[in-house]
């Protein structure tokens, strides 16, 4: 991999700090320092705006506005959404003397910005030096209520070192934000009102209808609030500083989106603001302390370094997975059934707020071992959107249920048709996520309440979607494009016919144990399908026959043709040719073999104890040198089939860099946000890769395999109503139940007993 | 061929004749009654407009203007052009008894619409009929000056039937008429001058900054000229009406666009319309009618019905052909080098003006073998256009020459990438033009002054664009859109491969030659392009080297996986589901076996002589059931090939379908415009296809076959300074030189000489 560190933040166990700022690296700080509880995420835009560099970004999460597309041909978009910025709850404005603060312009000194993960919180502050002379430290705290997911704080400490006067401080809030790729604000018919130290509005986006309720309020009055414009108003204060005394300023935010409009939803939106008035800020600060602190207690993942090993980088490793667990908590803890995991999570506007199909393959795995309920609720966001993906299998000239590629709101809102018609690993990812999710919760009411329906229409769809090849008799999928998304309109995918193959068989597994064990629900589900009996026969037969393209040898060719294609010796690709997308010219990225991200891995990963380790040992060794990782998600699973297969160096070498995606800005793109979904996989780099936790079989495995920089790793994993202790130690691994029965597991491909007694087993 | 003719129009065979007037043919009609005559293009829209449907269209060639497109991938258009609707000369009004002439409000009987191929004009005549009982015969004539190409005429004739009084006429001009698609008029900063029977105009497009000069002029006066709005002025008059007496009102027009702008334009302009003024319709049309007669003297095809054969079909297939001749010549007769063949020539829209590489591939036989300095005008045009094609294929991260799949200006047009970036083909149809016009006509000279810079620049774009399979390490094109269009991002495309193949090697033999012959022009042109001497030679190797996928059968694969793909039985698609690019899905239209156009057999067509009948026969049965002819030169393509392996029957079956392609409106698409290059294999069809006709080797070959339902074919060619007459009939074909030294030709495999004497080979 040619990607390199960018490294600006400095190391903490628990905190990302940064120190002074520099102007350049703005817009990586303020993805960096965002915070989300869900419900709503604000980027760590600088309350008073200013002229610095910024992507200004308050989302809510689920709101969105609509672009008519051209019309084109049928079964491509005609229409998108996308997330857009909500009401800018921080803002605002501070002059002294007549000069006004604005980072880009007036003098300070001793910047810091400091998350602290322990807490979910955002601290900034400087000291201002005006013109005049006058010296101020300002402190501006923030938090997003992880209960009370409506609710957010801000907290403004004003600070004179060396005068004693008045400065004007103005406290407002806003729907004016632009949407930066648009360049429009999408808010229309605002109402405001204003009260003493409150202010409340409404909106209502353009084409999609979404109204959000937003109010302030402060524990002062102010002296006046005047709506200043059409989707902004301020409180306007003048407060006196007394040399030395600090003093402060509270400001309770309410964002209320629960799909109510006009007065209805204003009516609710003054509720919540009235409960919010009666909470003081240190009290919700105290709650949102003692919510993180029960969270880490079975999520946390603690490293040491060994003696002689560089501490130093071992500590930003540590710094890295507690960044990367936090923002995945941030964004998504379940709960919403309306939502799922963005791309960019809420922390910037790239990817349009979209969640992929990382949701099943990537993220689900950190859900299902640390917060099965979350998982749960994220399948029954697919359950909620099954009628947008039977309309669009309908669009595509095929039957049942076609998941999309990119959606907020269960329509595909990929406008790409190559993407949007060709990828079909959202439907077989949904098809595996409910597996993955029943196989390890033994949740069999999900199964028959929602899992046998959405596997049923997938299957459907598959079924219309594949074709009989005219030479072999085999069936395939033709057309497609894997996950390897440089090679497009290709032949049997070897992933995506695999990954078929096994959706199919578990659809009609699942419903013929249906008919036996539920008859009933069987029968509503059929009448409610028109589900004819041949039709589970037909999956079957398909899954029996559908071609898996692999030699005697064990390597599976990733399409038809793909081992006739031109070689590109990626090493010799210069790095300021990345990212190639931006670089090279579109259609040339697909001409040869490289690979953007693992594709015939990705099946050893998924569905890892169907191969044997040579099976994964020929195909990691013949990938892996023609794989570009132009997907953050690709080191993770190489660092983890190279740890399985003892490849140490490589588990290594590709380990950290999902840890410290964003923190170091590996893909130079940080600025647009967060990858939320691929650092999920720094998780699982961890936990399936040095841990080697399996979950695939009926029995869980464990195959630790600690790297030499490290002597501890030490983590927790819910499974089936048990809290498992898990310390790789150098000596060895010490398991212990910490809650819950006792439990056979395998390790090391042994059988062992897990119960509340530490047992380290025998390598 | 499940495409069927929808008839219309009668039969007649110099004429193409409208009797009545179904408002649901009204766009077909509009489109059949297209003039044109190189420099511009009227439809045949209604002069007085109305409320009948209708794209009123008045293009002027060349004339486009820009839109730019979102900033997407590199190598992606960030910009398109296209044919706008130019001035509308023909602007009328007429009112009687204060009821407005409107065809779709009016009484109106006897309407009958000519288009004259024998003169080039159009004519509409009815009666009108008013509510209050007046009768008119209104009678509109119309013609472009094929010799002075910037004038048009329109006569007015009016005779009051039961009345003797008076009429209310406008005659006007306007630059206000609406591009269809953008719903816009691109007209801006329009100059009007009004005198007395005479309006000047001059206006700018928006993007493109191209300016034209429009005028009209009158016999008479008038009785007011005022500007009635931004972009329209008419002149006004009453005209007295005795009964049984006709008289008419004649318009001559000027469009000039040369480049030039403001006053330098407009004084250009002035000129031309005094000139015009000075001289009468009915000269000019007098002279139009004798450059018809010139032009059909050597270019027409008669053909007979044989006795007891349907004589009304043959007579509807003669028609047909004439109209193939005349839309053909009218469009594009050489003369401009800036000017290329649109599609759709000037009679519609679809297409934006567009030229594609048809202009090659299936237009210049047309002219090599009927007016061969058209040929090499539209030669001239590639040549012009090559500074754009150079930089089209640094867009493309390639060296050389990338000509455009779409253009009006020698800049890509094509938004869409899949086509724009995966077809090879314009760019190895430039080759394959040069050395088609070279070979027949031994102008050496263009060669080397033209040809050679082309062949070296579009080798060296073939060549960056090639690679080597990672397997058998011999070239090919990989990720690529061959002819058929049904399949794209395929590897080792034959059609692309063979061409690719073809043209390296032609490259290389050219600058081989032209560095022994023409050393000093060889020595400037390596100069200018900075040859290497150790790039003829790799071009050489690549030619020698190039995979071109025949088994020992001789069957061809299309592409790499072909032969594997899941089979369309394409018989069995309803005819409700063409075209297929409205009614399927787009990816499910690139996932089966079903071709669109010939991509095989198109090799076979243009490099006939390299392949055995055998090779021919095997091929064409195995893709001909494959094909689904979406592509309207399709059927010509099969029909030819038929015919030489001796398939008569679906010879005949193919036939007609290119001849009366638009006059049937067999592709339901008429009314968007003529299929300009698609019945221009209408003349390739009979000329090559049942006369035999070929020219790719030393001596002019001819094989005729008459089909049985004609005894009588008969037609001329040029070749090489020689008019040669061929009259194909039941007892033999007749070959006579009518012109030119005697020839050497080779007819059914056997040599003979040509003279002035008739002569009848034996079969």
């Amino acid at each position: 991999m040619a990607k390199i560190a960018d490294i600006y933040f400095k190391v903490d166990p628990w905190k990302i700090v940064e120190k002074g700022f520099d102007p350049a690296y703005a817009r990586v700080s303020e993805s960096v320092f965002s915070l989300a509880n869900e419900t709503m995420g604000v980027r760590g835009s600088f309350d008073e705006g200013g002229s610095v560099d910024s992507l200004r970004g308050f989302y809510v999460n689920g709101v969105y506005d609509i672009e008519n597309l051209n019309k084109s041909y049928r079964g491509i978009v005609d229409h998108t959404h996308f997330m857009i910025p909500a009401a800018d709850w921080l803002r605002t404005q501070i002059t002294l003397d007549g000069e006004k603060l604005d980072l880009g312009k007036v003098s300070f000194r001793d910047f810091e910005r400091t998350l602290d993960m322990r807490e979910g919180t955002l601290t900034r502050s400087f000291v201002w030096k005006t013109a005049s002379g006058k010296e101020v430290r300002l402190t501006f705290l923030r938090f997003l209520d992880m209960i009370r997911r409506e609710r957010a704080y801000q907290r403004i400490t004003l600070e004179a070192l060396n005068f004693t006067g008045e400065i004007a401080l103005s406290c407002g809030l806003s729907f004016d934000t632009l949407h930066e790729g648009y360049k429009k604000c999408f808010w229309t018919d605002t109402r405001t009102e204003t009260k003493p130290g409150k202010i409340e509005m409404q909106s209502r986006t353009t084409l999609s209808g979404q109204e959000v309720y937003a109010a302030v309020a402060l524990g002062e009055a102010g002296e006046s609030a005047d709506a200043c414009g059409e989707k902004t108003a301020d409180i306007n204060m003048t407060l006196l500083l007394r040399q030395g005394q600090a003093r402060h300023i509270d400001k309770k935010a309410v964002l209320l989106f629960n799909g109510k409009t006009g007065e209805a939803l204003w009516s609710d939106g003054a509720a919540a603001l009235a409960e919010t008035q009666r909470v003081s800020l240190d009290d919700a600060l105290k709650a949102q302390r003692e919510y993180w602190d029960a969270w880490w207690a079975t999520s946390d993942i603690q490293i040491e370094a060994s003696d002689g090993e560089d501490m130093e980088a071992v500590a930003a490793e540590q710094q890295g997975i507690r960044f990367c667990s936090f923002q995945l908590a941030q964004t998504y803890n379940g709960g919403s059934k309306r939502h799922n995991i963005g791309a960019k999570g809420m922390t910037g506007e790239a990817y349009n707020g979209h969640a992929f199909w990382d949701t099943e393959s990537c993220c689900l795995p950190f859900y299902l071992f640390t917060n099965p309920q979350a998982a749960r609720d994220l399948l029954l966001f697919r359950y909620n959107t099954l009628p947008r993906a039977l309309e669009r299998a309908g669009m595509l000239d095929c039957k049942g249920a076609c998941y999309p590629i990119a959606t907020l709101n269960g329509e595909e809102g990929c406008a790409l048709w190559q993407h949007a018609s060709l990828q079909l690993q959202p439907s077989t990812a949904v098809a595996y996520g409910i597996w993955h999710y029943v196989h390890l919760t033994r949740d069999e009411a999900f199964l028959w309440e929602y899992g046998a329906e959405m596997l049923l229409q997938i299957a459907r769809f598959l079924f219309s979607r594949a074709a009989k090849s005219g030479k072999s008799g085999k069936y395939g999928f033709y057309g497609v494009m894997g996950p390897d998304e440089f090679h497009m309109m290709v032949n049997n995918n070897a992933y995506t016919n695999y990954m078929g193959k096994r959706s199919l068989a578990y659809a009609a597994e699942t419903l013929i144990r249906m008919r036996a064990l539920k008859p009933e629900a069987f029968a509503a589900l059929s009448e409610k399908t028109a589900l004819l009996p041949e039709e589970i026969a037909a999956w079957q037969d398909m899954a029996d026959n559908m071609y898996i393209p692999c030699g005697e040898n064990g390597l599976i060719e990733q399409h038809d043709g793909y081992f006739d294609l031109p070689h590109t010796e990626i090493s010799e690709i210069p790095v300021s040719e990345f990212p190639l997308y931006e670089h090279w010219s579109y259609d040339r990225i697909y001409r040869t073999d490289m690979i953007k991200q693992p594709d015939v891995l990705m099946i050893l990963y998924l569905y890892n104890s169907s191969f044997s380790e040579e099976v994964k040992r020929t195909n990691y060794d013949f990938y892996q040198p023609r794989t570009i990782h132009e997907s953050s998600l690709s080191p993770a699973i190489h660092s983890i089939l190279a740890a399985e297969i003892g490849n140490m160096d490589d588990a290594v070498r590709f380990f950290g860099y999902a840890t410290r995606l964003d923190l170091d800005n590996y893909n130079r793109n940080t600025r647009e946000g967060l990858h939320i979904t691929s650092i999920a996989m720094a998780w699982a780099n961890i936990v399936y890769g040095f841990a080697g936790l399996r979950g695939d079989t009926q029995t869980l495995r464990f195959a630790p395999r600690l790297p030499a920089r490290w002597k501890k790793l030490g983590f927790s994993v819910l499974y089936r109503a048990r809290v498992i202790r898990i310390d790789m130690e150098t000596a060895g691994t010490f398991f212990r139940l910490v809650k819950g029965e006792a439990l056979p597991v395998d390790v090391y491909g042994k059988n062992y007993t897990l119960t509340d007694e530490l047992f380290v087993p025998a390598i």
